[in-house]
């Protein structure tokens, strides 16, 4: 007997319940009509988008999502469809999946493993189940699964002892780097130790600071990769099945991983300003590489005629800062403005004056400068209504080597999980599809600009240094005698440490960013900011 | 057979385990040799303090943890400790209490009830024990628990049943306004119930947005309070016991709700300019109500010669502004500086000239003025290493009253869970003490003073109505509909719901600050930025 399943790889937004109904019946008409699928099978908890935190918490919202399915149920026939809802009976919530089909509920699922680590916190709202769900369609007996069940050992098994020959997995899983390399292996391993096919669904999209990459796929009884949808796109799919065995089918090829994590920030921004509802977005254009990638970022996200830029020279700024900056501006043609920030710096030091007499110059005046550019591009946004990206890397934001207020004021961080090497490869990885940032920025010394002759390596050790540091005191939460026993300096290490540990603060008050890598500076680093901890002496 | 038992409200620093550690053998010894207790309580987490958040995920810092207990035996004989701290067991973490008697460890409970909801995320970190744990001690059976463990039924009895007659309570219980008053009765119930008397010693002091109150207690078998402990303060006190039954101590008064509330926001400031290092505090003083509450709070924390002052009128700023901000520094004999805007507002409005030439006036120029004085405030408290504390209440923060990088320019939000008829309210509190805001401050109406005459209630609804609608929505998770059928003007309803929606950016970004209500805007209230759910329509 032959099943045909699609696989519903959509872009949600959080919260809009009526929003993504009207997409599912959409999807749901193009796979019955236009693929002709007998089952069409969405992501996880696609009635609110996922994650939709504390809105979880309201009777109102969830009372919405319950009733919703029933409007779901009844706008579409003739096709069955597995939706990922928030389940509400009696006080508890579950992170359910429902098969709906012919206005009936044929079977519903309650997740089992809910995780509560990293960016999760399905135990701060769910209830887990504890039974395995398996319904029967057309002659097949199908087994559903949500996410991080298909992670855990006993839960496909579970499915399969109640009679599952087919299992359906819906799921959100956010994009890092190496993720879907690390995802394809640990359900393939699963499947094959279990001998049961596998469709694995995956939204896509931005939300806030996650990723989705989509890159859903189907793995039949071998542990066999046979189908995968594209990575960071919507797309329906639709699969054959003859019996509970998927016919093979063409295989979207996997982005290298420079170019999923471009794919990535591309689609962050893309996705927060269309999602925002903002009429595009801002940037201020230094000449550094950090800017620079911002923009080519920016460019392809929404296109040049959306992305504006300012260019806020000071003294302190080096003409090759202006000409190439300008020199981007114009192959990228987006529109640009220079506006020099001496006059406002005076006045505030005019106004200072009298206050700061006998005080030596420090930082102080460096954060003056940084904040009256802020002033300027928040002028900017308010007056159009466009996003004002902040161009901070990781590297920084990770040592502080960034202007509360001043550089990092903003709507939105797009590389502010990007490590500065990382800012390099991928400037580079652009340039190679076509020059779109001037050589020169890829390959001056780095500097703020803030002072004489300034530049990073004044402050900082090397960034080929500093960022393997970082990666093992953020990432993989080393120990400083760790790192030193890797090898590195110990004044670097205590330098490094010694600036993430003081500069909790900041990243606090840092807008929301885009998370590529394993620990981003967000909802999985949560750290205290009042703390007598060292991370070395 | 009598047993005195000492109850250790402490002020720990968060991640500072040798500090801790020196703190504790402080107590111990003053507790055995001035109080001649035979055991010392501790709260939960002693050794950490509480909550550690993401330093429980280093290795390091559990390492650090686990062996400081060994440490602590070690260095005080003579008296049993019960010491909280994060039990590492192979690959599991718990949240446990130990008992410490002459170098030797008598016993070791594993928390049970591990709280997720709220500003707690115990599962992130720990694994939930399954056990009793009962120790005699000079011929008394004891029992330990630790914080949700008593609030939840059926832990208790099974430590009955395992034959404790008398229960420790380890505990880190933040505040909010009432939450005393639940405490105890709750607590009490349980004991009443069980008839077990309770030995309840909660941790004191400010860690970033929480407020630990101490308030330590204990119930005899009956469920009455016998001793409590003062509020806000680090205290040791001994109780003794006869068998298991305590004989009635001195029970320090509660604070009515309105002086709680004043109590607990000096210690938040205290707290965390002493914590984090600062030299003291300053901030913007306009003559508005709600600089002249936080300038109040923060003398009494800080003491006039740590704060500062700094005016910054505009031409919008009104005479009586000045006047009264001026009086204010003088009655609190603070320092304060004079600097006008004018000067960088004029400096930014030519620079913007061009730019902006033919758009219509907005709020961006508002916006402006507010990043000015946020320019100058930053500079002072650089320069000076001073915390900037900002000076917007809950109102304001729930609706988005306020500038990014403007007035909500600042390390410390000390009232942003202030609603502002609680602001007036603690303002004339402070002042039945001793008169230290100008009546005219409190008397005249609310005023941003960015425009003309511009006045609050322009923009805003009237606080009367505005303050319960906020209340409803966001500390209760009342729905729109719910909100009218109380009988709110739908207008209203609509204008505050809609505001408090589309701020939640504003939020992301704002400085930490002291909780006070049920639920602040911070780790109890974790809502999505991007999102499509609307309140009302």
């Amino acid at each position: 007997m032959s099943l045909k399943i699609a696989l519903a790889q959509i872009n949600f937004l959080v919260g809009n319940i009526p929003a993504n109904v009207d997409h599912m019946v959409d999807a749901a008409i193009i796979a019955r009509d236009e693929l002709q699928a007998d089952i069409i099978v969405f992501p996880e908890l696609s009635i609110t988008g996922y994650p939709a935190e504390d809105l979880l918490l309201r009777s109102d919202f969830i009372s919405a999502a319950n009733n919703a399915i029933y409007q779901l149920g009844d706008r579409v026939a003739d096709i069955a469809m597995v939706v990922g809802f928030p389940e509400q009976d009696g006080d508890a919530l579950y992170n359910s999946a429902v098969v709906l089909h012919q206005g009936v509920i044929l079977a519903c699922y309650r997740k089992q493993a809910l995780p509560n680590y990293g960016v999760f916190d399905e135990q701060r709202y769910f209830t887990p189940g504890h039974q395995p769900c398996v319904f029967e369609f057309n002659g097949t007996f199908i087994g559903l699964t949500i996410c991080e069940d298909v992670w855990k050992s006993g839960i496909i098994e579970a499915s399969q002892q109640a009679g599952a020959e087919l299992l359906l997995t819906l799921n959100a899983s956010p994009f890092n780097s190496g993720k879907i390399h690390q995802r394809e292996a640990i359900i393939c391993q699963q499947v094959h130790a279990a001998k049961i096919p596998l469709v694995y669904v995956n939204q896509v999209g931005g939300q806030d600071e996650l990723i989705f990459d989509g890159a859903s796929f189907v793995v039949d009884a071998q542990g066999e990769i046979v189908f995968r949808a594209e990575e960071f796109k919507e797309q329906i799919s639709v699969i054959e099945f003859e019996g509970s065995t998927p016919i093979k089918a063409q295989c979207a090829p996997l982005y290298n991983e420079i170019s999923s994590e471009y794919q990535a920030l591309v689609l962050g921004i893309k996705d927060y300003v269309r999602k925002n509802g903002f009429q595009g977005a801002l940037l201020g254009l230094s000449g550094g590489i950090d800017s620079a990638l911002v923009l080519a970022l920016a460019v392809d996200a929404l296109g040049a005629d959306k992305v504006e830029v300012v260019l806020m020279p000071s003294r302190y700024t080096q003409d090759m800062s202006n000409e190439d900056a300008l020199l981007q501006a114009k192959v990228l043609g987006v529109n640009h403005h220079i506006i020099p920030i001496e006059p406002a710096v005076n006045a505030f030091t005019d106004m200072l004056a009298d206050v700061f007499s006998g005080a030596a110059k420090d930082t102080t005046e460096e954060n003056i400068q940084a904040r009256c550019r802020g002033v300027v591009l928040m002028a900017l946004s308010n007056k159009q209504g466009k996003l004002l990206l902040t161009t901070g890397n990781k590297s920084e934001m990770s040592v502080g080597y960034a202007t509360l207020y001043g550089d990092m004021a903003g709507g939105f961080a797009p590389i502010k999980d990007v490590p500065k090497l990382l800012v390099y490869q991928l400037a580079k990885y652009r340039n190679s599809l076509s020059e779109v940032i001037p050589e020169r920025v890829i390959t001056r010394p780095p500097s703020a600009e803030l002072a004489p002759d300034q530049v990073d390596a004044d402050s900082l050790p090397p960034y080929e240094i500093l960022d393997p540091i970082l990666e093992r005191y953020i990432e993989l939460d080393q120990s400083a005698e760790t790192i030193i026993a890797a090898g590195f300096n110990v004044a670097d290490v205590r330098r490094a440490i010694s600036l993430v540990d003081r500069n909790e603060y900041k990243r606090r008050q840092s807008p929301p960013g885009i998370r590529i890598t394993e620990k981003a500076f967000g909802r999985d680093r949560r750290y205290p900011i009042t703390s007598g901890y060292k991370g070395i002496l």
